[in-house]
């Protein structure tokens, strides 16, 4: 696997599906010797190209090093609600190369708190304190009606990416990249998928 | 807009946008008057075909009888953790006509327990319960070493669709569907936009 020259481009959807085999490479026994291609699309569920085999470790550094998370991402949580505690003990964030470094909410009754080994500060020392965090990206897990004034201050105070959890299309500048999942989409997906009936390939989750 | 046609199909990629579009009309001030497409492309952050107005109203309807999600879909929720917490809440579920209708968990501590007006229930007891609850989907939002077993039981009490949480690939039989939600490639998706760089059409949420 060529990694990717410079100028050279994937698309969101075949970035997608690396990180899809980038699971599959991470579940692969380290003795279970070569992976074929034709394996770990099996795996993803879809039908690909079958080829040569792979060493899955080689593979994983390839596809990591094309998606740009041969590095560790420092990322803000910002919302301390029941989702935002779920996602701070989601083991999966950790394992890819992110790390939720600092906590934000502007609930007095929260801001103080240690969750997870974080103390919850307050969104209005956001922009102070995001210089020395080196926080480049943000989780937005704030309720819908405050989604829009908090992507604002993020935007302000200089973050590159938000991940939008909240209920509401987000308008941020082009520099801002933006992803929202919307979580009744999903279930829409499904709702769709039985609607449809008859048998198609298996999930290759969410883009 | 003419409804899909019995035979007809609508791509998942297809129905992922539909989603999107129904946000943005559900946001549509009834006072506004009619709705361009252009205008609704222009709310989605994609550039889509211009065409003559619709009635807002008139097209989220024909929308969502496209997605199949004209009526209400029952579904349980397994696992009862921070996770669920926040997915109880969540109001968009509700909003586009999914109804949580029971929660089920293996822990004795939490069986028993109200939240948000319903009693956890032993996994133990799911088949048995299923033909009365009339669920058709279920929401997977246990331990990812507990999703294999636990999807087991959904599939063998006849559930027909997962909506899986957990941080796994599983393997279901054809007839079930199953939309898997990884955080972590959310969150992938977010670091290659960055590192893409240059400023590309704003998010189009998740399909």
């Amino acid at each position: 696997l060529a990694e990717p020259r410079a100028g050279e481009r994937l698309s969101r959807a075949a970035a997608h599906r690396l990180s899809l085999y980038l699971r599959v490479l991470a579940a692969w026994p380290a003795d279970a010797g070569k992976i074929s291609s034709g394996r770990i699309a099996e795996a993803c569920g879809n039908l690909g190209q079958r080829g040569l085999g792979y060493k899955a470790a080689d593979l994983a550094a390839a596809i990591r090093a094309a998606l740009g998370i041969d590095r560790t991402w420092r990322a803000l949580l910002v919302g301390v609600g029941n989702l935002a505690r779920a996602l701070l003990r989601y083991r999966g964030f950790r394992a890819q190369g992110f790390e939720i470094v600092a906590l934000f909410d502007n609930d007095e009754s929260k801001i103080g708190q240690n969750i997870e080994g974080l103390t919850v500060e307050s969104i209005a020392a956001l922009a102070e304190r995001l210089p020395a965090l080196g926080a480049e990206l943000a989780v937005l897990t704030v309720p819908a009606e405050s989604a829009h004034a908090v992507a604002e201050i993020l935007v302000d105070a200089g973050i590159k990416g938000i991940l939008n959890f909240a209920p509401v299309l987000l308008k941020v500048p082009t520099r801002v990249k933006l992803v929202t999942v919307d979580l009744a989409i999903q279930l829409e997906q499904l709702a769709f998928l039985i609607q449809l009936g008859d048998p198609e390939p298996r999930d290759e989750g969410v883009p």
